[in-house]
């Protein structure tokens, strides 16, 4: 199942995609799509659904992020053996984990603002997951079955606010509109080889990043596990899980957005985003 | 006005303080003490109830956090600057700030989790700003009238997991329970003298902090601005302003909470918290 949120700000209603990608519109089945609707169990009975049998959506209705009432969006750092290396981090024996705000989270094609005074802003494209319930000390496999879904992720950071303003990262990750989500949540029956997903990103048409989940550091149901043993994780919480070789910090001289670039990002069975950088 | 929620777990409901000490119930009059709630042109309309009309609580009810549906916890690092200097922290041109997991908030009386393989954890009886309003860029006087009320906050961190497991101050801070907030919500009609409140905290019977807020490096009315630069603060969001010396890392040898201590901590007219830290 690919589920989405679409309408405009304020009025975002729950949905689906159907097998000929057009939007269905799940508002007589459910409220929204949130924490309580993320159980498995729950999304199990939705997918009982027959979709050509729901009202379809008009094409170029805005989606949103495919999460409502997200509770925290949980950050991993250097993930990928070859980022790492490049952004000159030292690769941890265990992974690093931050807090974006989440209120940083926005739709998969909504604009990206440039913060004021900011000079660095970077992107990341990244897998990433929703949990759909409760994990605390949950080992491998109970995490795993806590997971409601995947979707496409940008990481957006201000390099200067992250690194160069006084200790945290914090700083440099949680302004709004710093994690465009979606354009769906794909369902894990949709999605059971989270190993081979091929992410890539461009900034105005041209390619910076490509690579595979394969090449992840920490998997997927270890880090769901790992962050268990330091936060309880509820039905809709998101979790980035790191990002590889390509962003902006990486390449020399740097390469940093700002207001008129377009980002482009996708994955594998995960659809695609489509940005515009602008000032605010 | 003292506004508290009270009940157990789940059964959580809004009530007050009347000029007694008695807690009342306000479940008549709304759901719940949430983000929306918060906004100080609502909170004045439940200023004009007449407490003693309110049905009383029986005394010894479990008082909760205040606070319902936190939407994100921030925390500024080292902002008094003996404490700074003990911890041997520089003291930066700006505000650190960092996020604890929303999860981690807890009733001011609850007991405090040690979280598995914990050997370190570590106290800070710190005053909480909790937000009314939306602020972001927002200048000194508008982020002061973004301010729903304060309370009392414990910002309970483990110090390995803080410090030595992998980068981020988040792994350290998030642990369920790591966030003891009330036992009342004051708003700022009752509490027009934030630089003057004396804070303390207690292990076992023993003194361990006392201090004022008049010793903060950076003031609230500007803490709430700076943060309105990094990111969306909003109604339910609650900030806690640092701690100052006494705090287990600072002493030679360091000291830290085990299951069986007892904490208390108080402040001018925020009340107090009595908590019993447990194995888990």
């Amino acid at each position: 199942m690919r589920l989405v949120r679409f309408g405009d700000r304020g009025a975002e209603r729950p949905g689906l995609l159907d097998e000929t990608g057009v939007v269905r519109d799940l508002s007589e089945q459910i409220a929204t799509l949130d924490g309580p609707m993320l159980d498995p169990d729950r999304l199990a009975s939705l997918a009982a659904i027959d979709a050509s049998t729901l009202p379809s959506v008009p094409e170029g209705t805005r989606l949103c992020k495919p999460v409502d009432r997200i509770g925290k969006i949980v950050g991993v750092g250097p993930n990928y053996s070859d980022s790492a290396k490049l952004a000159g981090f030292r690769i941890n024996p265990e992974p690093t984990i931050f807090l974006k705000a989440a209120t940083s989270a926005c739709g998969p094609n909504d604009p990206i603002e440039i913060p004021k005074l900011a000079n660095r802003v970077d992107w990341g494209v990244e897998l990433a997951v929703v949990i759909g319930r409760v994990a605390k000390y949950a080992g491998v496999e109970v995490a795993e079955r806590a997971i409601a879904g995947y979707c496409l992720a940008n990481d957006v950071t201000e390099r200067n606010f992250q690194l160069q303003r006084g200790g945290q990262w914090t700083k440099g990750k949680s302004h709004d509109t710093f994690c465009p989500l979606g354009p769906y949540l794909v369902t894990p029956d949709e999605l059971r080889e989270t190993d081979s997903i091929e992410l890539w990103l461009d900034v105005n048409g041209e390619r910076q990043q490509i690579g595979s989940t394969g090449e992840m550091i920490f998997k997927i149901p270890y880090l769901v596990s790992y962050l268990s043993r330091f936060m309880r994780l509820e039905p809709g919480d998101v979790i980035l899980t790191g990002t590889f070789a390509g962003v902006g910090l990486s390449y020399d001289p740097p390469r940093f957005l700002k207001a008129g670039d377009r980002i482009r990002l996708g994955g594998t069975r995960l659809g695609e985003q489509d940005n515009l950088c602008v000032s605010i």
